[in-house]
């Protein structure tokens, strides 16, 4: 499948790589790519900037949102966000219409420090804003509850005995989701139901900050024991 | 030890009836005993009246707020989020001062249906309302993320193979209300940290009851993986 990944950093990154190693024909998409291609100092928590990722994954194209989104049959919102609708704005309605955007964005503000708060939630939430601001597009909130490297190898954690959640307007496109998920290695998708059961998987980011500054790593997820 | 559980509803029953099955000499408050044994008619989803309750727990007494945490060691805040303030008043704060809180409380609010959204959140919590309103109060949320049944017999699922969190700011409180989870079966309690920590659990509800619609049942609970 044509994929297009939204967004440069770790997350980013993590999907790309992985999509690309299925089999998929990914295109990373970015605001600037000369000022992307220019980085040369790793993030704030060490991760690679994209040149050095980029240098190791050959097949992986970069891309301006739009460029990558044009040709692409699902889009993948890796970005922050606080900058998602931006960079979807960017990548233009037309490039988006009738597709199925797999949406893993939280709504992180970080501008009172450590931990972060949500810039909405409770009555609203992510998924909902940007499913309002693009109605032609198939929402589908997922793996916003996990840490990237278990997100797409979810087998790296107690043999992937763990669960993730979908939630979306679109029935399809949460089976086109949910199938991704299983190639990814998930063995327990739980479909919460529509858009606004985004709000749940969103509001839980309070508790997965202290679990990992309680646990001191990123490296755990959650089971719904039933 | 003596113990008194604040509500009369499901939660106060199940706690109070567990702590006395476990040897404690448990006392429920409520606002108006009276009131309270008046009643006949099963609550909104069908749990017994407290009067039912009681004739098959004859060693629980029920006693106004005040008189119930007069001579308690330990208090047991099962009342819903939208009184719990106006409960721990009714008990006094001479009543209160020094003593563990185990407060299970959530703050839901019905007013515009189902499902309910929070009252407070986000930058501030219940747990930490009620710890700001009686500074001599050793309050400790716990319990707050999982049904009844579960938070005093969590080997009815998975023989107890999922987890609980306690979050305070009194260390050797959180001993104690450890100890008393242990006591209830609980083999994986996990320490959030400080009151604050109390946003993470409670923030966690909105995915709690998006979940009990999807798996159309309120018995499971989370296992955190690591």
């Amino acid at each position: 499948m044509k994929i297009a990944v939204l967004g440069t950093g770790m997350v980013g990154q993590a999907l790309a790589g992985r999509l690309a190693e299925l089999g998929h024909e990914v295109t990373v998409g970015t605001r600037d790519v000369a000022a992307t291609m220019a980085r040369t100092e790793p993030d704030g928590i060490g991760n690679p900037p994209f040149p050095a990722w980029a240098a190791t994954h050959p097949t992986v194209t970069l891309a301006t949102f739009a460029e990558a989104t044009a040709n692409a049959e699902l889009i993948v919102n890796a970005t922050s966000g606080n900058v998602s609708i931006a960079a979807l704005t960017a990548a233009g309605t037309d490039n988006l219409a009738g597709k199925v955007l797999l949406d893993m964005s939280n709504p992180l503000d970080y501008s009172g420090g450590f931990p972060p708060t949500l810039f909405v939630k409770d009555t609203d939430s992510l998924g909902e804003q940007i499913q309002a601001a693009f109605p032609d597009l198939k929402v589908v909130k997922a793996l916003n509850t996990l840490t990237a490297a278990l997100m797409v190898n979810p087998h790296h954690l107690a043999d992937g005995g763990h669960s993730v959640f979908v939630a979306g307007n679109d029935a399809d496109a949460k089976v086109t989701v949910t199938a991704l998920l299983e190639a990814f290695g998930h063995t327990d998708v739980i479909d919460l139901g529509n858009i606004t059961s985004a709000r749940g998987t969103e509001m839980y980011l309070p508790l997965w900050l202290r679990l990992m500054g309680s646990l001191n790593t990123p490296f755990f997820n959650l089971k719904v024991v039933r």
